[in-house]
């Protein structure tokens, strides 16, 4: 942590700034400036609520934090890439993983239909919302238990792992009891209370990336899965808010190079919400898999003008089946299979 | 909902609109224009998100949706305002409402000095955080019942009704127990399952606006509230995210005039977790009273600079009764007491 | 300067970034840290730009500039608040400053009939665009030369400075005939040619911060004024960009007391492009006095629904008559006159 | 353009709304809805700043546009691809072009030493800026004609047409007498006045997509030079602001899509700027490629260490010529050569 003084700081808060400093268990190193002092805090500024607090010390500008604020996500703890497994499909390793599926869950017939589909195409994990987080609340909501029930029978008849979301702490032991992979939404990425309590479950958590959490942000969301024992964090780039309105999201695939520099979690992207329009998915699609994403999560309707939920942003099924031929050629180009 | 058809879509393509429009129970509207035509969907919009998918549909260019979505918030069903009562506090009427007192609860003699001094200037209802969303999980993350029993005997004290924030449905009953009014954080105001849990208590609930949510999405989250059985909402502007790094979030203002204009519901108005500097909440907190707020939810630390969380937006007691005061002169110039 | 090392970097790197530190002038002072070693260059870093290519020598994570890349904008350079006078106005002293009028000159009658109702209600100088920045080529351009004419024609009956915009470098010398302000728009606020030539100008120059501009780069767009010998640089803030679509711009009121803390320069806000919807103008406007503005720019139309440009945003006169009155009573409790 | 009426307006403010619609010359038609009446003006409005005006009027709640405001930029009015030849180059057909270059013009060495590298790399086009656009006046701003004369002799020396930037109207004339294509800069994307002016040379226009600049904003920049006759004109996305301080700016690929869904000129990306980092150019170029663009725009500098602007984000010239090579496996998967 680096302390800047003001340039009009006088010699007496310099010091009681120093003394602060060491109070709280760090070494005060100062360094005198042209025009102002800076004093670093050197030692581990983690716990660095405290040091923050500096900033309301007469004489102090601001307070600029060095180290990265997250441990167990990072490189520096562990180099090597994780690989999460769940079943025969290993996330994070040479092959991609496409996850594709409805957006929600509405009847056995669309279920199976988009499982059949799905599965032939060659993705190899099956999406679908069974408790849907829908900004309306006149909005479809969710199928619930009975959603769970037919995607564990889509499992069953194509042999497709499933991911679903949890939204709501009380939810999570039936929504565990169903699932492979569990999936925290963009707008529960600090929903610290829901983010503790999946740390404790033994299944893999796949987790969002919200509207306007900053990268550093989002892996602090991840930190807080890992550190209560669960290792096994997918992450989830989904587009942010930004000013542009021609798409419902911005997809932001620099993320991946800049996580792929800080931590060894998997990246996946999921082009079909930053978007929102399906016409935009395939090339999204394939601008990931050249980024180096580790996977793609997709949305897939059979009759995507009737969903009962985000149609507009579903591939129908000859679309979809067209576009992993495509990405078959560009992961190889990336170095990767599909 | 105005569906606006491409230049090039077919006369057939426009047909079959129409007929997707009729069996989801619209009457179809056709305007014939110069370059596209376009048609609208008579009927109540609201369960919209089947309208929304005929985007999907060939020749459909893009689908405009014209009516408000939210309803029990909206000025059209109620238009005069509402005002919340809280023990002898009545919030969105003539009088201010001032909210203040520490962001963390930490121990009795802060939360007791607080409470003293925040009565003292004339605050109406005291603030304290026992259950802490804290963006990394290394940072003090709250007293929990330690905290809420400390809030209590400091209302005790002093006669101030408090407010406390849940994160965590599993929360509600324990909080609810302890607390005057119910908060609900900004990352959670799209947390759709707790804002219907909160939506079946008895408590008032203060509902804060996400760092990336529109007026429209805000009103929507509300709207989660009121459609569950309690009517005691008041929203809390609390600064939005944008680009600009020189302040914690910017302070978005003229969503006050905004809001009045679509909602009954009281507006409070939050300027330490906006500007991140208690040198920046007192104009901002004037600001906000000339724009016609209902109240203001401000941090008092007697002693920032060990604050465990935001200390470098707490203001000092004295601060605070100074910005008491001059709040008062501007208050009555808006024609409110305070 | 601080050169933020890698936790892998070696002690050659770390001796190669002190050599490049040395070479170009600074002085290199190294903090041993738990995880990683941060280098502080010591020297005035504002011709910073080669410190900042350091980022690039194998070894270091990040450079992080500690001083503030404007000098003549800043309060360290001169620390009481400077007045700019043009004519009998004094803006930046106790009095506010109220610009009102036209967003476009569109007629004779339109300017003479605005001007009259602008000075009747208190307004100390009259606005109206000439040269007209707008998003598309198809839409009203201005008036040019002939608009000029009709502004110095309502200053002559009415005796009101004037402040217009200009657009082009070729366009500086007529315009600086006819106007007492220069006003550089908001989308011109990084034109840097342009503001090196009215650096040169002898008429104060009213500067518009830009739609994604941050506080440090609109202090900035001033240096490059004030570096060219004017002095007479009045900064307006006008709402920037950001994913809220309720109103025209974000107004960002924290900019105010931000601004005043880094800068002598006066500060104007323009509620009427900010917001771009009439309603929202007098609370924002009232607002913009509590929190400490030195004036307003609001725009003022005789017939808003006939206006060439900007029409919903404009007051008619009976409402800015009343605006100004309420305004009276705010500036007084602010401490100010209007 | 649709004009939707207050659920509260009578019947007297729809005629009045009728017969101003009327009375602009268009063709009005109300739709009675359930809540609200709309009407549609039916009629070219792309000269629209008058019907926008219409907001104003009593009982009116919001106007919505319905048609594109661009009509030459967009592939209703030329549904082909446009090509633009440069020499031997051809932007925008199946070919894509690589552009590369120092960020500035520094010396003749570096010049010369990167046109080399550049060119046998295989990029058709050198960059280079001679007249630099410096958010900080005390920067380095370039070297002026020296600089355009060293870009003609690197161009002599190698063969490769050259692209450099003009920021002020004064000095379109000399800059086209050395350059081969004139680039816009995204601070100047809505300097209308340059755009005009250089809407009437004879050279190609590489337009950058400002900061904050939408994409329907972007169309119509470029129509203000389509519309002077000029009718080449390259658009580049180079990264937008956002929250996001990982990165520079944020690369907004899917631009590119929506880009080619709505008009007929070349899209180039620019991942220096965009990033901000040479580590993350690499993967944002291939994931350009994938995602359809028509030419990247790169930085190379054979001592980015030492550079005067930008050094943080340029390629060496070993890794820019590995980019080169695995861009070219990405543009055969993706239908193009390179």
């Amino acid at each position: 942590m680096i302390i800047v003084m003001s340039p009009r700081a006088t010699a007496a808060q310099l010091q009681h700034v120093i003394e602060r400093i060491e109070a709280l268990g760090y070494h005060a190193h100062v360094i005198h400036g042209s025009e102002r002092n800076v004093v670093g805090a050197v030692g581990d500024e983690r716990g660095k609520f405290q040091l923050q607090s500096l900033e309301s010390l007469p004489g102090v500008d601001s307070v600029v934090p060095i180290l990265k604020p997250y441990k167990l996500a990072s490189k520096e703890v562990k180099a090597e890439k994780s690989i999460i497994t769940v079943g025969h499909v290993k996330i994070g390793g040479p092959r991609l993983v496409v996850m594709a599926g409805p957006c929600s869950v509405e009847s056995r017939e669309q279920v199976m239909e988009t499982a059949e589909v799905v599965k032939r195409a060659g993705a190899q994990i099956l999406r679908g919302g069974a408790y849907k987080p829908r900004t309306s609340p006149y909005s479809f909501q969710g199928m619930e238990e009975e959603g769970l029930k037919l995607l564990a029978e889509a499992r069953e008849a194509t042999g497709l792992p499933i991911i679903t979301e949890v939204m709501n702490p009380r939810e999570i032991e039936i929504i565990e009891r169903y699932t492979d992979i569990i999936q925290i939404g963009a707008r529960n990425v600090q929903n610290f209370s829901l983010l503790k309590e999946v740390g404790q479950c033994r299944k893999p958590i796949f987790l969002k990336r919200g509207m306007s959490t900053t990268i550093s942000e989002f892996l602090l969301s991840a930190e807080y899965i890992l550190s209560q024992g669960n290792r096994d964090v997918i992450l989830c780039e989904r587009g942010i808010r930004t000013f542009e309105t021609a798409t419902r999201n911005t997809l932001d695939l620099s993320a991946i190079p800049v996580l792929q520099g800080e931590t060894h979690l998997p990246v996946v992207v999921d082009p079909s919400h930053a978007t929102g329009h399906w016409r935009l998915v395939p090339p999204m699609a394939k601008a990931a898999v050249a980024a180096g994403a580790d996977g793609l999560m997709i949305e897939v309707h059979p009759h995507p003008e009737e969903a009962l939920s985000d149609g507009p942003q579903a591939l129908k099924p000859e679309r979809f089946i067209h576009l992993m031929e495509e990405l078959r050629r560009f992961a190889e180009v990336a170095g990767r299979t599909l």
